[in-house]
């Protein structure tokens, strides 16, 4: 596009943005489109930090589009809505998650599977239909088609909910689709971090059984106590693991980082899956003849398509399921970009984007 | 046990075993039991010799007991049933695969799942219920408890037949259970072996749409013109894959080499399953980022429940489905398994025992 980012749209914006692959975040100005006849405004109040937004800012998957506005675990308050807005009104505590837009002309889009279709756009850093690049929450005010933006119920807190939308979907999806989300399911969790507590969380509710598995003891009494976990196994303890061989029925595995698959799959029943929603950046090893002998499954999940966000967050109202978060301001952000890389957060950090911009008003 | 081979059972049994991990075979003079209240004893007319066969005469898995009667696709003719045997009488032409017991009380007994029983026997080089080491159908009797003997339909030849016992059930029953037996489905199927050719057959009877997916060109005409599968993708050929890409809703996946797993992950659609019933024997490389991105599964499979293996073999003779065979004589199968080892065979061999032996009776 020929023109600035703070001239190409007529609303003004302003947010933070990487504009390099150092990953720093500074002040950005910039604009968003008028609230079109299918679209709903809101004025952001909250935004988590995912993992995800870690790499975008330092185009480690090298798709990022400088300046990048990150974050996509975006809620808010309605403050406009277009002609053609069937759902929403002014006032509405509503959020956007990972994507934005698709083709809805797909297979995908008609099961209402947006996230898979191959058109998908997602909430920052890529081209949307006008041609524009996306910019994501961590800014004051958005703008979506409201096929893309959820209700939030009215007694799940905004700022502890805000992770549901992109931590939450991914694990809950995957147990809906995979079959474990029935009472009486032991489902193990691998990796406690802002995917794995959620997991936890929803495994609970959904009556489940639920194992955490972690490569280190310290946080087995957190798992157990606070998260309601029912066992915890140290994936590096080999008696702890051969104790529990062959007695899960599925795992959610929210691991990004490189690690061993056999003893994973050696932990499930026949039939039973091993599910991946982190995202390491080269191949895992799969060993094939464990998988044979069980009829086992390797899969991946990524988010959910809307309705099954919207279902999932009235779920987690329901079952007041929330993220366990530190809430922080803008101008932490850099330094929570900093410990996030180091794993050092229990468990998601959301930013506090309505306090951090007090001074302006949309 | 102390007691030869020879004599450790009450009925005189001849066959050829593997002595060593040269994997040589050679005539050998062993025993079988007498046939119990639950047994059938039948006349073994024709083995069929699969990969696996190979695999065990040279120990390559670590678990052979030597000596090695080899052979789980064996067909032949009812010569006795015990007190208690319901559905099969003298004369009746049967078949036993892969297994011949299990545990009978653990959940997959209880759900006809015994091939996926952790104390599941096989056929051969393993101990029994009773202690003894089982012995294949490279020999001319055969005696086992009924729940593991599968009635030939009459129109079934038993020769061609019989690969169905191993290849046929390995590859039906995922087809089966992972929904890719429905009519209009696209199958890819990859190696076009003993395995392979019969998952063509078996897919086209169910209705689906198959493409061949092989390494060269050779085999093109073949697969479609013999086996008629609808199209022939040659996995080298860069372009050809492209232009394949995310058309397939499942893979089943024969080749038991190292082979590269993200070209055919490609080739599925968004929640597309790869299904593995080879076995390779060392870990295969697992990209992880393009599962996540279309829900698509990795999974294995290993032949299937003695239920399912019936309703497999009823299915072939209403299909007139049987393997591609080149009969051997006995004292051929060392150089059956030579060339089996080069996979110069189309595609599968089968012994035949009743002419091989006939001057034995039983």
């Amino acid at each position: 596009m020929s023109k600035s980012p703070e001239e190409e749209h007529p609303q003004k914006a302003f947010g933070w943005a990487a504009r390099d692959t150092s990953g720093v975040l500074s002040p950005f100005n910039f604009s968003r489109r008028d609230t079109g006849d299918e679209d709903v405004r809101f004025k952001v109040l909250y935004c988590g930090i995912c993992h995800s937004d870690l790499h975008m800012v330092k185009n480690d998957w090298g798709m990022s589009v400088y300046p990048v506005v990150p974050g996509h675990e975006i809620v808010g308050v309605v403050t406009e809505v277009g002609p053609k807005v069937k759902t929403f009104k002014v006032g509405d505590k509503v959020g956007v998650g990972c994507m934005v837009g698709a083709c809805h002309s797909c297979d995908s889009c008609a099961n209402d599977l947006e996230n898979y279709c191959p058109k998908m756009i997602l909430t920052y850093s890529v081209p949307y239909h006008d041609g524009t690049i996306t910019y994501g929450g961590y800014s004051d005010l958005m703008v979506a088609n409201e096929r893309y933006v959820v209700r939030f119920p009215e007694n799940l807190p905004l700022d502890a909910g805000a992770p549901l939308l992109c931590a939450g979907i991914t694990v809950y999806s995957p147990m809906k689709y995979f079959g474990l989300s029935k009472p009486g399911t032991h489902l193990g969790v691998v990796g406690l971090g802002g995917l794995g507590h959620v997991a936890v969380k929803f495994a609970k509710a959904f009556g489940a059984k639920v194992t955490v598995i972690s490569t280190s003891l310290s946080k087995k009494e957190e798992a157990i106590e606070r998260l309601g976990a029912d066992s915890f196994l140290v994936s590096r303890d080999p008696e702890q693991m051969e104790a529990a061989m062959s007695t899960m029925d599925g795992i959610i595995d929210t691991v990004s980082a490189i690690h061993p698959l056999l003893p994973l799959i050696g932990l499930l029943k026949s039939h039973g899956k091993l599910v991946m929603v982190g995202a390491p950046d080269r191949p895992l090893e799969l060993p094939i003849f464990p998988l044979l002998m069980g009829r086992k499954i390797v899969a991946g999940s990524a988010i959910g398509g809307m309705k099954e966000t919207q279902e999932m967050i009235d779920f987690a109202g329901k079952h007041n399921i929330t993220a366990d978060i530190e809430l922080i301001s803008m101008d932490y952000v850099n330094t929570a970009m900093e410990r996030l890389a180091k794993a050092d957060v229990r468990y998601r950090f959301v930013i506090d984007i309505g306090n951090s911009f007090h001074h302006l008003s949309n």
